[in-house]
């Protein structure tokens, strides 16, 4: 039966290697989520833990103390990051440039940057450089242009412009994130993403709301392939 | 019986003197359109029919013929303006700007132009300086601020994210006026309409979707009542 | 390098000089929004945090007692308006008018008042007229204008016609505000932005759903460039 | 076995007897909607055709030429009622108001009236007397209490305020009839309907919208319960 | 001025009379509503707040207590009759039925039933009779009718298809109450409400989803206007 | 390298060796379509062919002339299913009832019972028997049960309560179609999609607006292996 | 009168004889829900209640300990299961196959195959093998289809595209459940639905979001049909 | 004045030099279109105008004749490519792959595929692979891998599944095209444009419902710039 010989195919995880270990904390129970990482740690030497809840996230930090384990958290998403002393993370050289429409996008983002620098890139960042002041962001720009930055991801909610804008002025993929700040009809962060969708700029496409760990992953994986020939080069160079 | 004292009132129109004669062409039979248009042509010396279709436009233009009277339309939205030769309009001294983000947004924009124009305003325009190019709306936004206008028209579909930006630039009421540009989601303007409603900038209230005609209305009522005073103040001051 | 160009450029806030400086409070940490907020008073003399939480705002009222500051709030919307004892706000001269239809849409007029309150307006009000008792409008909208307001913000749940109604009866322009009181379906405040959106009369535009802040500083952006003439020719006419 | 049982019932039409005979044409293939009038016709002596497309409505006017049959028809909501001159329609002495918002909404009134007639009612109308201009609507509203309505049916699209205001005014069922005039977002009559649904004045119901149909039978239904005792009582007074 | 004129005017709330004097308690402050609540039971002998929180009905209850005043709550809705021991209502002769597919939708009916009795009607229900087992509903419907009931409420979640099944059944006008049961996708009384106003069935119209007391309200004006036609006959047979 | 493994892996398509061969017309080009569809009669001796437009429809039938192959069309849905004469198609004893709740939803019932055939069921079906007239219904699902269906399908617009009411009945699997008949608000078949989502009878699956081909071809997948038992016993029984 | 008759009828509760006793708990008051279930207890020897909150949950495992019951529950979505000891379920044959996308979809899974497994099934699961890592699934499914499954039901979130694929692989009727994991536009299960309903895959019915109790007696319906025939087979073989 | 400064500044286009000349034609004069299309080709040596309908189609093909141009032209979606004879477009080494659903997914497929080569780009298609039948999609993904394709947009309607599936395979960005394919609820792409917005796998962003041109060109950015430091590092190597 034909069935049964695709059932023994196993794709192997190094196919998506570049992947980094993350774990969905919603909807699992915390003895079972607290196992699971456990065991990601114990074999890979780190874990990424996204969307916990309050009770799950004082969970993980009690299993893996500061004394014992490096961590990093994003307390308004419910990320964390588990790293044991002797797990020494890659550097890629991949370069990914994050902005901020407001302040209260910055979680998002920061979010974003973890998963991005967990992949081994390099992260240049600049918050709160929204439309409504538009001209505060022409100087972070051209500084993540100069240092090289190889994909910008932009995080905004309200009326969501910034990647329009921002995508209008370089010559880089640009990748949405609308968050769920706002108000009123499309405040939960529906607004941002249709503005996103109908971006008049080409260069931009965009990750659900929210969902900064999605965009630093999709940025890494962008930074990661250019820098893997940029480094050949150097090294080739030499 | 009080309802019968209520029904003998009649608020006479004169109390809403400034909006200008205009006829909701939609679901109204042709004959009776023309009629109606006569007949206050015949009163008032000019008509607005808005919202025609192909066949009562041509109508229109058969009954008021270009010999006979003054006319102006915007073929796209079924707006015309009809005005007897003898008929002469009123100056208000209003100063109103006009913004598109695109071309596909100009006939809107010609829309609001028109109503603000018959109800008195001079208008000032500037056309696809959209935020794809964020840097092309500064120039004839510092014309319109130098040439003294009161109110700021925005008309953006895509993204509508215009109005946020011309609203963080100036000092001036903005409304903004989402037009069913774009595609797949949002695309019927819905996108643009949620952008301007989640505007961060303050001093941006919005018209419905295509509606041109009530942002025309509405920038003028704003910007008579500023020449009402600023005029009166020119002859104070002789 | 063009971008570096632009990046060079700073739009001074000066530009934008008659919005107040607000503070949004959702989305941020406490300690940074107190002192956000400190500074600003420090600066300005006064500072509006609007959006707060209960959390937000109680630390805000410690942080500026009432026998140093002039506090004004709207609990229900999370408004708070501090200003320092030494600090005399501006008199503009600009007439806002606000009503409500009913008693649940008072909160989010009080903070469009204290906005242009803040922005040197005077402001008259009447609330619970909406509507379902329909008579009950008339009797404030013409000691309104009277008073000589230059716009009217009208603010109202439910069905949301009452914007509609005003400003069939007025000649000045209408701002609605859609508030999110109602039931079932359309009851977050989406039937009466539609309703708002949908206006037959022409002369209304409307922000968004509970957004009394963008309508307060909307009309006073109005009132106060029909004041700067007005108050022109009063001194030009003695 | 039970069920059986069960598929012996007919539960006779005439437990709904006041309910006209009414064909729904829409998907009707053209042959087959001749053949079901034309039997209805024979038997009861007229029918009510809804929905037709333009080719059903054409064919059904050459199957009943006007020379052997009287015809009422609502060209644009595709609605004709067809009586054979043998037929007397019943006069039940119920009393029908019906008012609309604007001139576009008269053709979904005039569907109403029209099933109401079929089902023995008075009906008295008013057209045009929406609430931008709200004073319009007290005199005709007074003159229909006089003539001793039961129930009004109030028609409205764009911002569909006018069941609530008419229903604050008077002591009556008020039906409302959102329509799919209007334009941009909620403009296919959703926001008419949600300002209905959301309606602040007790007594008021809704059908779907543009279901003249609908409105006009529960009218009826309701109207005709009344006159069934208003008829006795003159009878037993006598 | 004519607006002056317009605004003497008072509508007394006579011409509204047998509406009866309902506050709704979402939004005001427990005090206001308390102090209210007292006025009118003073002026009228009774009072209906709906849409209470839990705190806000404690504070009614405590305010009336049971030993002076006669009480009526729908706890889940958070409705509250209070009326004064020596205030006796009127009995109309109205005769309104009420029907729910499920135990869920109680609470719904008994608000309806709560301002249909306090509107002197008569009220006969039947609960959880609904489509699953649609043979359930024929026995209580066939009682209703024999009572002679002049209008069917009929409160429906889920699938909500009951209103259409009665109003297939009887010759009786037919009010819809779609209910916030449910769940998933239209889930929150969406899919209800939107099955009733599909209904194939003429005679059927709708409220908002769980507005039991609008409901209820347009049930008794019709019973009502029934009434008064049908006691003046008895009276008149005599 | 893991990935070229899997990629040579072929499913063969006899693994779902039921699902007969159906071409999906929407949005190929007309020569291409007619190529496809001669090829699979070619090698399969018949072809289904859906979602056809006028033209290609027409194509097809001019391809595949009456005189030398078997037909059968369903207008409205564009339709066909074309056999060579020398094929003869196998018969599994799978059963299917399908039931309607009007007369506009009998194409996409039709479609269903043509799919339903062509994989070897016998269609037993009812048409027209929807619950504004629910005492319809019990007599064509007895004689279903009676011949003994295996599963029925049930296709409804406008309300789409139907199913609810069938399931609710009988003890079999229903399949709910709703369909985009109906008017207004969910009158797309959103409405009668939510009705049969909610349904509170156990044993409702649905599949999505009009799609009479899912619905046939789930219900025959249900009957057929149904049938593969019953004919065993029934050969085990000889 | 004709209504008489009909509601004289009595459709036996026998004609659904398959389907389980199940107690909605949603809106019930706690001990009306008690009182019911231990009614059903003592008269049937079982009951199910599904959509407990805590509170109810916790009383229902006090009324039936576990000392005397036998008690499942899923305390994810408050489902509890209640057998007396002395009640043996009776056992069909019927075996349905239960996969989840991913691990917050297990309790949804849970819930169908409780169900399943009171209406006599043998249920077979693979949880978390969604199309992220899509040759998860193709191993469990071999086994499914060797132990011979009449079904499948198929559990997934996020994307919800787990039920097309399966479909597109096993020639069995799959009935898909949406869940409400998931984030941002489309997070509460509309996107996984609008999947399932979109899918190409023929062979797919769903139910709405979450419904795990209606998938499992959907699936349990199917193959319990078939395992009657199967099961007389292998009688009729002996 | 600081506005005025601001308004000299001139963003040259050459910081967007990688991004081709597109025209959007959509709500464009005929004239008008022709005009500005002939003036880029002068200038640039081709043009790319997108959205065109029929009418726009057939008169750019006739200003610019196959005998004097290089045309291409994606006649469904309505865009067409431009290319003097004498214009060499550069190759930048940017490799793209491109896979599509279904075949009524092609066009857009086209377009985007169009885009990446106008700036560049080496293109690699897959076509109609998608999850009804999963496995067919694995051998041209691996083929895509081994020539090193640096990013790939997958294109699909229905259910829209296939980007998650294929970002689950393998380590490369996956830019995500809902199409607007499909029927019924979430039919016009929003189905498929919310599945991919869900997507478990990381690594997927996605552009709006059928935007070919924005998905070609995002995928050339990313392509191009690994390409920029491959090309370097060759030369580099020599």
């Amino acid at each position: 039966m034909e069935l049964e010989n695709i059932a023994k195919i196993d794709v192997k995880r190094e196919l998506r290697s570049s992947i980094p270990e993350i774990v969905y904390a919603r909807g699992k129970r915390k003895e079972h989520l607290v196992e699971v990482a456990r065991e990601i740690v114990k074999k890979k030497g780190y874990v990424i833990v996204t969307k916990c809840n309050g009770e799950q996230l004082a969970l993980l930090k009690k299993e893996f103390p500061e004394s014992s384990f490096q961590l990093r958290t994003v307390e308004e998403t419910g990320t964390i990051y588990v790293r044991r002393s002797d797990y020494e993370p890659v550097k890629t050289g991949g370069k990914v440039g994050i902005l901020t429409g407001g302040t209260a996008d910055i979680p998002i983002a920061e979010e974003a940057k973890l998963i991005a620098e967990c992949m081994g890139c390099d992260v240049y960042v600049a918050y709160d450089v929204g439309v409504a002041g538009i001209h505060r962001v022409f100087k972070p720009l051209v500084e993540m242009v100069r240092n090289g930055v190889d994909v910008v991801v932009v995080v905004a909610g309200m009326e969501g412009a910034l990647p329009s804008v921002v995508s209008g002025l370089v010559d880089l993929p640009v990748i949405g994130v609308p968050t769920s700040t706002g108000y009123g009809m499309g405040g939960v962060g529906v607004g941002a993403l249709l503005t996103m969708l109908q971006s008049c700029s080409l260069g931009v496409a965009v990750v659900n709301i929210d969902n900064g760990v999605g965009a630093g992953a999709m940025a890494a994986l962008i930074a990661n392939r250019v820098a893997a020939f940029r480094g050949k080069r150097l090294e080739g160079g030499r």
